[in-house]
């Protein structure tokens, strides 16, 4: 009898189940489909219009899918393997920040008030919020609150709290009605168990809640906006670390999905973070570098230490029984994609048109071959800011050795070079305090497509780097939680099984690895100069910028 | 009777001769004229072809078109005022530096050797001795020759030496016949008066002659190529102050011109040097700045200082009496134009394709309505270098400030700031070594097409700028060192009288003086940064690139 896992992933679009066998991770049966009513940008179901920046879903579809998706993926696991199955545990994942008001039965509120567009769930990209978020930053700034360089000196618009002060802000009736505002990761496992219970990563990452700090202080929401006084107290419910067990699938939910009842269940998690154990990831040692618009690098430590220039540690936040470290740089893939298109000449252009390839593509060949820093030119990576290790969301980039032959190909070198260099400092600096950064692991889309770009972060890093593919998505890491919540194995058993080790393999070559550590002491100087001693310059042009 | 005076200038392609009104400097009559072979960059008259980086002229030439512009000028003077006029001088200019071999009566070797390329005038852009002025900057600074500094720190491959070891390296025996090596600006006037003198300004800018140095020791020659021990013999000669006279009108030129003899003639002169009293500028206290590909710097002193960080110095070099300073700015143009050809995308070409405009223009557009420092781009404008005050050729440009809202408007607009920037630290150290800016006059085609550029320009010195258009050229600048020469008045009284003073004027606004003068302080702090305390980092990657 095959022993399986169940992981169900609930993305920005659509839901995806996978059924993994639970002796080798192997995916056995996967099915997805898209939520009825996708996300809710210009109009409310009613043709109601919304304002800008808004991202809205309703939670009934998050069921809806569910139930579908489920319900394919167990036909197709049973004409594979037959009836003969062990189902021993189910794991979530869902985007984050996503929330909304409930009752106190968990019951959304928008099934009352379907007119009422802060009932809806306020999806991660809802950025309408983004006033708030300025007035927070700016208080915190100004009172110092502990809180905020945990959050790398700026928390988001897309958080749980600058979302509910929108909310009391502009329906204030519906937030007194409110018994309590959830995470979707939350809410759904709710649905699936009966039992409120909130994952320590969200209320850690997106939730405000630290271990040691507890959440902002009153005396902050206070001077912040005296309604927001006690708020909080609308998000309260047990905080669990990830793996554990939130409790078992109810009679109801198990004829609704078509399964067994009693199942043990996951508590929620957040979809970037399930991608640790995805790619074998089990514990210290192995730092994930998740690699898109923005750069975000996660490592687990047994220890609670004090790191700085951090974006933020989280107890129990991504493996059970660890600390989660996670830091992030601003600008990666969106820098790239800045250069490119301000930039870049129309002779770039069109050559990319006429051999049908991306500029990006153009750009990389053209600087492919060229040695460490014969692009002539060091850069400062901080177009978006710096979120670690300097936790400074104001500094600006700089460019040095500009010429008249300096070609665009060397600056998009240079960027690509700072961004390892800013990835360097990162891993010095978690060594630096106590955490060993011996194998890298790299995901995401620029990993997958950049070889250029992971072998110069090989040379730069002087570390094997390993790209992972996580062709399911990250349903395949909920399933290793699954396995976990039921009390079979440990978490660094499950992801030594099930976890995907494979993957491209980049090895420095030795003479760029010289040669890099060499220029990474410019970028060092010039990163201490403008980012520490004059960090009141690249703030000020940004800020002269309007940016 | 009107009392006239002669300018005759050689520019690249053609001569222009202009007589202009004694008494107020009014031009009366002009005429011009191509030279017959122009410039020959591909091949000699036989069709034999050159080598790259050639640009040739035939000395012949110079008389031949000479002799039609005055011979029309005097035409048109005659049916303009009659026959009763009074030509009281002549003043002539030249490109520089532009040299060719001759023999002791000055007849140019080019005459008897047709087929010898080296016995062609070598017009200032010729530039196949670039290894040459390569291997004089290399040695030169490796024994810190103190001739060096006078020059920027770098000799061009436009300038004497190089091309005269150029003759030696290929032609040694048409090197050793050649009686002198001659700048065609004192061979015209050696023409002209049938005696030899070289000017003050040629000797001292191109000619490798310092008032208190001499030339470049022997032991320096001897260490370059021990052929060249003893070069500076064969540009021997009287080295005469700028306005001094060197003659009079032989009888024979007086026949092939159609002039009276006897006509007292200046001693040669540069083109770029008579604009100075051209534009009305007469002593001390005014500087000029001819804005190009580069810029330059122009103003006088009684006094001789040293002056740290000039692009030279000589006596005599400009106006009679006075030392000429000279300083650079070694990207301004062409730093410019190098943005626009490699940093602009395809949608601003379009945009100014399909309006008619320059690439140029509509940047401009699009930032001109920018305050000081809105931009958000900080920027050092050394793409070519640094001429002046860091006197270091090898240093490359830097930005900061960048975004991932930077658009190519802004780093243009920095890139104007910045020149300004670089312009006012040259004012600032000639005022810290005694030598007083109280005005400015701007010329050359930027100064000319460039309103934004010339309001930041005054804004961010804090002073009016006179933008001087010289739409008779150099050639009225001529007459006015003709009538010098002819000892009727002083160079301030005929700058006073016949100097053009006319021209738009660009008044600082206070507002954006003000808020220039803060934003100045983080240029000069950037640039000591990189230009004086790490001044190895810019000169490292430009030479990472190779530039």
């Amino acid at each position: 009898m095959k022993t399986v896992a169940l992981g169900i992933d609930f993305g920005t679009l659509s839901a995806r189940a996978v059924f993994v066998d639970a002796a080798d991770g192997s995916v056995l049966a996967s099915a997805d489909a898209p939520y009825r009513h996708g996300v809710m940008s210009e109009s409310l179901p009613s043709g109601e219009s919304l304002p800008l920046e808004y991202a809205l879903q309703l939670p009934d579809d998050y069921v809806d899918a569910m139930t579908r998706v489920v319900r394919e993926a167990r036909a197709a696991l049973q004409s594979r393997v037959g009836d003969t199955v062990d189902i021993i545990g189910i794991g979530t994942d869902f985007t984050a920040c996503t929330v909304f008001p409930v009752d106190e039965d968990g019951t959304p509120l928008v099934e009352k008030y379907p007119e009422r567009r802060h009932a809806y769930a306020k999806l991660w990209k809802h950025h309408a919020a983004q006033d708030k978020a300025d007035k927070i930053n700016a208080l915190a700034a100004s009172r110092n609150e502990p809180f905020l360089a945990r959050y790398g000196g700026k928390v988001s618009s897309e958080w749980t709290l600058p979302k509910i002060w929108e909310v009391l802000d502009e329906d204030p009736a519906l937030f007194d009605e409110m018994d309590l505002w959830v995470e979707a990761s939350d809410w759904i496992v709710w649905r699936l168990t009966g039992v409120y219970t909130r994952n320590a990563s969200s209320a850690g990452y997106k939730g405000f809640f630290q271990d040691d700090l507890g959440y902002p202080s009153d005396s902050f929401l206070k001077a912040l906006d005296p309604r927001l006084t006690g708020v909080f107290a609308k998000m309260g419910g047990p905080i669990l670390p990830q793996g554990s067990a939130a409790g078992r699938l109810t009679e109801q939910m198990a004829d609704t999905l078509g399964l067994p009842a009693g199942i043990p269940v996951a508590v929620g998690n957040i979809d970037a973070h399930v991608a640790f154990p995805a790619v074998g990831i089990g514990g210290p040692g192995e730092m994930l570098i998740i690699m898109g618009t923005s750069s975000c690098h996660i490592i687990v430590d047994e220890h609670l230490r004090i790191v700085s220039g951090m974006a933020g540690v989280v107890r129990y936040g991504v493996l059970p029984g660890f600390y989660a470290y996670e830091a992030g740089q601003a600008s990666v893939g969106d820098m790239f994609q800045a250069f490119v298109d301000h930039f870049v000449p129309a002779s770039y252009t069109k050559e990319a048109e006429a051999r049908g390839l991306s500029i990006h593509q153009v750009l990389r060949e053209k600087c492919q071959d060229q040695k460490p820093g014969q692009s002539g030119v060091l850069a400062l990576d901080w177009w978006n800011g710096n979120r670690s290790v300097l936790v400074n969301a104001h500094l600006s980039g700089a460019l040095l050795g500009l010429t008249l032959q300096t070609a665009p190909e060397d600056i998009y070198r240079a960027l690509l070079e700072a961004t390892a260099y800013g990835t360097r400092m990162i891993v010095d600096n978690y060594e630096a305090h106590g955490i060993l950064v011996k194998r890298i692991v790299a995901t995401g889309g620029i990993a997958a497509k950049d070889p250029l770009m992971m072998q110069i972060y090989a040379d730069v890093l002087g570390r094997e780097i390993r790209v992972a593919s996580l062709a399911q998505g990250p349903a395949a890491g909920s399933a290793i939680f699954g396995t976990v919540a039921a009390g079979h194995c440990s978490i660094a058993e499950a992801t030594g099984r099930m976890g995907h080790t494979a993957g491209t393999v980049y090895r420095p070559n030795e003479a760029e690895r010289a040669r890099y550590a060499e220029l990474y002491q410019d970028y060092v100087w010039l990163h201490d100069v403008l980012g520490r001693e004059r960090p009141d310059l690249p703030e000020k042009y940004r800020q002269l910028r309007g940016g």
